[in-house]
């Protein structure tokens, strides 16, 4: 199981305390993960991913009468999230949503993009991009910049806020970086949770947070390794790992949410430096206790939190 | 040793890197807390502590022409630091410091404020509050507000930056509670460096960045509770561990740091929460891979860093 003292459960909601206190670890995790993650298991990871979510996303998407449009935009399916009522406040603005998945596994209909839809009433185009290990970086950015591209010419990159989860942070981040270095316009401002900004392995969390987060870091970086990396990749390119790129004041404003035991508090720390220190507006969110994807869960306390306040960083754009 | 690996290396300063491989853990510190912690023992703590930090202290008192004048503010001491040339921009107004060491250890010209009269170039009011076990909870926080109704009364509350570190952001805090409810006006922001407003013991970085941190929880926790708690005290006591107290938008703006790495992280990200919620200004400063106390190192990059955003928040009051 993972770590979890009677002091620690002190300070985090009971309903918190409760779900830590039910999460079984990898047994091994550090010695079995490069086999875990192995390619052949990729397809068996999917649908155990599928099998746990898909009740809970259902559930969202009836209770909170979500209509889910599958589309193309050029080449690329986008699943359009929308709910019954729009807030007038983001008229004509929408969500471009990453889901996430460490690049194998998940779909474009995450908890994540169908409890921002629902509680900001806006409209998330949720870009299905092709995963992992048949299509291989840098294949998910390059039709991320696609989508990207038709939905500036739509709306108007000021109508657009971006939003990705985990692997979909990186996709983001990094197409952004395609298109900034392509003159294209910035969204209006981003939402980066639980991001994985360095696919290097850099970072304090990786390692102080194994056996304390829900997902093992030896295990989704055995993931990224042999299914999304491919071998000619410097893995501290600053498209790969967009930790390490330069930024500067055009990058759109930015809140990152990361928990205090999330295997990426450090990339949503180092990112927040980055891009403070080259002038862009950043909030950094992080929770006590939290753990990688806290925020998909519809009533934690935490996470109920943490949404209205991320929702507030996006609207003060208006 | 204090666990670092080459993983986390690579995101901290070449400095951090080196300063925490040179870092010894107390061997089964867990274990031998109780006893290394007992009153009879503090003496030597305290001794052990200014051998470490007077020629730094004395070093940085010379460079900077700092000009120190011990005093008494009614009957309290207080350690006037002043630079040899005071900044125009924060004229007429001081800082009001209150120095951390568990509430045992440490003196009124730590690093911290010397660093602070240096860099912003103002006059720091550093309290030479009385140390336990010799004088327990809560004579420290009743000697700081005398100093406080002293100082509102010859520079006006507004005219006052709060700083206190580790134990001294407790005493601070404490006495700022105690302030508002005696009406008496709000300092214009404060600085909590690394600081303990949790002393129940609950926390996740208490248990998860025990043997990470330079200061095991384990040990600074028996401390506080052999020399500094009274048996009568309730540990969740809103005063006594101010995190649990309710405010309001009448708390002054702050700036909070802690490091990844930091056994009171989880105290920072906390009190960070509730004051936001209350409707204050919050910022909160969280470090990559740095330590309890690290912004006291004055080259340190993460140090310079966070020490240069802290002056920032604490001048854009004016």
């Amino acid at each position: 199981m993972v770590t979890v003292t009677a002091s620690q459960k002190a300070s985090i909601s009971p309903e918190a305390a409760e779900f830590l206190s039910k999460i079984p670890m990898i047994p091994f995790a550090g010695l079995l993960s490069p086999y875990l993650a192995s390619s052949k298991r990729v397809q068996g990871l999917r649908n155990d991913m599928a099998t746990k979510v898909s009740p809970n996303e259902e559930d969202l998407m009836a209770r909170h009468n979500l209509k889910l449009t599958p589309t193309k935009i050029a080449t690329v399916p986008v699943l359009i999230i929308e709910p019954p009522t729009l807030s007038s406040e983001h008229e004509g603005k929408i969500i471009l949503n990453f889901f996430g998945g460490g690049f194998v596994m998940g779909s474009a209909r995450e908890r994540a993009a169908l409890l921002m839809a629902t509680e900001m009433r806006i409209r998330v185009y949720s870009v299905e991009y092709s995963k992992s290990p048949e299509t291989r970086y840098p294949g998910a950015r390059d039709e991320a910049l696609t989508v990207y591209r038709q939905l500036i010419s739509s709306f108007g990159a000021k109508n657009i806020y971006g939003m990705g989860s985990s692997a979909g942070g990186q996709i983001l981040v990094s197409m952004l970086l395609i298109a900034r270095s392509e003159k294209l316009p910035m969204p209006a401002r981003l939402f980066l949770c639980t991001p994985a900004l360095d696919l290097s392995g850099a970072g304090d969390s990786l390692v102080s947070n194994e056996g304390r987060d829900v997902m093992p870091a030896s295990f989704l970086s055995a993931i990224v390794k042999q299914n999304y990396q491919l071998d000619t990749v410097d893995v501290k390119d600053s498209y790969y790992s967009p930790v390490y790129a330069d930024y500067d004041a055009s990058f759109p404003p930015t809140v990152i949410s990361v928990g205090t035991r999330d295997l990426f508090l450090s990339d949503g720390v180092r990112m927040y430096w980055k891009l403070r220190e080259a002038g862009v507006e950043a909030e950094l969110l992080v929770s006590e206790g939290m753990w990688h994807g806290f925020n998909w869960n519809e009533t934690l306390p935490e996470a109920v939190r943490l949404r209205r306040c991320v929702r507030e960083f996006l609207a003060s754009s208006l």
